[in-house]
């Protein structure tokens, strides 16, 4: 590789490079006013409700450049704060991107990661409004703001849930921890042989659930479009087991899932089971999966049985029944919130 | 120091710090539907426009542990947001609040950095309405997100100069540099002798300037108040040559700026000369003030003239005259914008 090819960010200068960064950019909505390039972005929200979240990635916390594209990264960054909005029950408009870089990246290095946020923000229809950038001492930090909109009557909050609603889960739980742990044994053998070729074959689903995850808009659109309005939502960014005792305190309620109702991809279970690790566990626990975890009244279960794109999986009870995972087996297990913890994941 | 005392952030858990952090958040507006506590929060704007900003702190890069109280930096990264959106002649509201943290870091210090934070979110009447903490490898990266509010014929951007508008700064500038050049200097005599005491007595000001800047809020009351509203307006973070390049470049226009006329504090003043610095370089280059430069139309002098709180120094001429220093000499000096640049400054 070209060495030489690679511009030095510090020849480009920080307004040198949002310039060169921000040029891509397009405006999706007209409530995007005025977006990067002044002191603030300003933006029309016409009576709606404005719904905020902000999320930070850190490397060597969040994620390993080793074994992460960053094209992916930036998009992963984009989508993990939408999925935010989304599991508020609203639709994410616009977004603010804060870097800090250490000098070892290329303007090439960040150009791709800005391409990641910038294919992500067309993906989900999101004008980019703002940001900063800046140096790091020591690896890559990146901070999200989202900002999304909804009329008051459509916000879902996690403090909904009542007795007798029904839990339920999008999508499939566990594949993108597998898909971590996959990659972080490929990066042992790498450090024992560099020479070693990743055996990743086989292996795209969980790859691509661990490092280009989506966030659930279409199931915000599929429970719209069937009139359903789950009484409380969260996303699963810390494992399902986590979620549902966030939901249980705000509500106020209990909970009983059923292990044999937990949706695993059959991938996620092999993988699972290859190293020897309760694939039950892994979507109980791992965490980073993005999916929407929601309760529904029992009279909506007509609208939403059967339906591809979500799996009931337990029912709420009162706060004195507690928390528990019926097993396959039958046994009632309390369900402790082992939560994947980003304070902890570097011990 | 009892170093049993200190809790290790381990301990707490993620849910355990944010719980334990967020305890002391008063609502201060009716405008904040939802704080902390749920995916996202929820504003009302009712009819406004919505204003965002955002920045990024980095240890080792904005600021320096050895010399930095946790509290004044907590309060520091909330004021240096808020006045990005004061620049937009609007009114913060809300904020979030990121933090990665390394493991040095003790739940006492995260906790004073969020005292710091609160105060200052009491002092502008703000609300801390949600934000993500994460571990790091390495220091300590604080990112903020503003969120304002303005009616559409409030607003000030950056591109409404015109020729012949005055061109108008708060306060006094460079103080915030010599600020910082002096806990630089202590902090080499400290790191040869660390039973040296420092040598702050006199420096008050210029301490306060560098570790506890305000945002100019009364600065956008006073125009209020006066019927005046600037035809451009920006914060002067990267130093006033810098700023005053924005204008122009985003109004396209030029300007004559006056040496004689910028504002420089007796103290600012003494200690530049004491490190041999010109003082008008430091007011030019020296950055972090947080003054708001605004321009405003002729027609607005006698209204604006003669206030303690701000300085005509110069006015906006043709594009084609260029953007010229009148040095107190007479001479006329193309200003280059040499700014303090982020990427730049730990070379």
């Amino acid at each position: 590789m070209a060495n030489e090819k690679l511009n030095e960010l510090k020849d480009l200068g920080e307004f040198g490079l949002i310039d060169y960064l921000t040029q891509n950019i397009k405006i999706h909505h007209s409530s995007t006013v005025k977006g990067v390039g002044d002191d603030a972005a300003v933006i029309n929200h016409e009576n709606r409700q404005t719904v905020v979240s902000t999320d930070m990635l850190v490397e060597g916390v969040h994620f390993d450049m080793v074994y992460t594209p960053l094209k992916h990264l930036g998009y992963k960054a984009v989508a993990v704060n939408l999925s935010d909005i989304y599991a508020m029950n609203a639709q994410p408009r616009q977004i603010t991107v804060s870097l800090a870089i250490s000098s070892k990246y290329s303007t090439e290095a960040i150009s791709d990661i800005y391409e990641g946020m910038i294919h992500a923000a067309n993906h989900y229809g999101v004008d980019i409004v703002g940001g900063d950038t800046t140096s790091s001492l020591q690896g890559l930090v990146i901070s999200i703001t989202a900002i999304g909109e909804a009329k008051e009557e459509e916000l879902v909050y996690r403090n909904g849930a009542k007795e007798n609603d029904l839990l339920v889960v999008s999508g499939d739980l566990g594949g993108a921890y597998m898909g971590l742990t996959t990659l972080q044994r490929e990066k042992e053998v790498w450090k024992v042989n560099p020479n070693m070729q990743p055996q990743l074959e086989g292996h795209d689903y969980i790859l691509e659930r661990q490092l280009k995850p989506e966030a659930r808009k279409d199931v915000i659109t599929f429970l719209s479009q069937l009139g359903v309005k789950p009484s409380s939502m969260i996303d699963i960014s810390d494992g399902l087991a986590s979620e549902i005792h966030h939901i249980c305190k705000h509500s106020d309620v209990g909970c009983s899932l059923y292990e044999e109702k937990i949706p695993i991809d059959p991938m996620t279970h092999k993988v699972a089971r290859e190293f020897n690790i309760d694939p039950t566990i892994c979507a109980l626990n791992g965490g980073e999966d993005y999916e929407l975890l929601f309760t529904v009244s029992q009279t909506d279960y007509d609208k939403i049985k059967g339906n591809p794109h979500w799996t009931v999986i337990g029912h709420m009870t009162t706060k004195e029944s507690g928390i528990n995972l019926i097993s396959s087996g039958g046994s009632v297990i309390p369900l402790t919130a082992q939560g994947w913890d980003g304070l902890n994941k570097d011990k």
